[in-house]
């Protein structure tokens, strides 16, 4: 059925310029028109597949968790308790490239106008707040809820820490600081 | 000399229409149209004070740089050492309006392709490394490079934090993980 594949590799060129434009300038730039112009087409060529701005974010974002989800699966492989977790955390940490943590604070960003994106960030939450708090209860760990904050807020924050110029983040300042929550969670 | 303050506030207002659509939907969104449409003028209104963009985001952010500089130093006020940290660490993470948070991750994410954002977020991060760095001395800490890194993921952890749906994070959660951050850096 070549019709059939070329429609899905259409879907994926689609859905990919809106991850992409939502990483360069933020989830407000990302329309069928602004689409339709990145991958080179008419808007009609983007409106055959999608019906509504509403739906052609919710596409793109819903792959892209999709995605996600499964990298961390495969970060966590056969491992459980507190080596589950350091592959969990190392992969949210240094997993993504550059474009992947731009996307996902975009994401963050735009929750707030964008009831699809706030229903897929959820749907990332529950997952990783699920997993997190089931490892840190293997690992021995005396208050989950507040292991789970820190390490949360740790994550978060080496995202930010990689866009600003100056000083960039090394692998080995980023496992230090790791090492230092490791220790403060007495993992 | 009312004329010079009709400038004056003329000046102000469109720095903070700036500000406001940069934080509402990046500074990809913010242009001279966009700041004309927003402050209820014509663009020529706009380019009487300003001949670029870079020159209308530059005036902006430098203003807000500048403001925040100063609510930090107030912050501090007459505090040495641990507690003048804890001051400037509170005020970093619960002084800030959510619009204010907003604008700043924003900056952030646009610093990349905005210059002139890069070098006003560098003359911040250089105040506030020097500042941090001279206090964790002050009070004692031992490693004062690893002890700011810390703080700074964490301090941007939580502002990212504060945009997920969900489960907002009280002030009450916040202090109990700064209580974790500070037994960890033994302060």
């Amino acid at each position: 059925m070549p019709r059939q594949i070329d429609h899905d590799a259409r879907r994926a060129t689609i859905d990919a310029a809106v991850i992409t434009i939502a990483a360069e300038s933020g989830f407000a730039a990302v329309t069928i028109r602004a689409v339709a112009q990145r991958i080179g087409s008419s808007t009609s060529a983007v409106t055959h597949y999608v019906s509504s701005r509403e739906e052609l974010l919710g596409n793109a974002v819903r792959r892209e968790v999709d995605a996600r989800l499964d990298e961390a699966d495969a970060a966590i492989g056969e491992r459980t308790g507190n080596p589950a977790l350091r592959a969990l955390v190392e992969w949210a940490m240094f997993g993504a490239a550059e474009s992947g943590r731009r996307f996902w604070l975009a994401a963050v960003l735009g929750a707030e106008h964008q009831p699809v994106l706030r229903a897929e960030l959820e749907r990332f939450t529950v997952w990783w707040d699920a997993r997190v708090r089931a490892l840190l209860t293997q690992a021995g760990v005396e208050d989950p809820q507040a292991a789970s904050d820190v390490l949360n807020v740790v994550i978060d924050g080496l995202v930010v820490s990689s866009f600003y110029g100056g000083s960039p983040w090394v692998d080995q300042r980023r496992e230090g600081l790791l090492d230092t929550v490791w220790r403060a969670l007495a993992l």
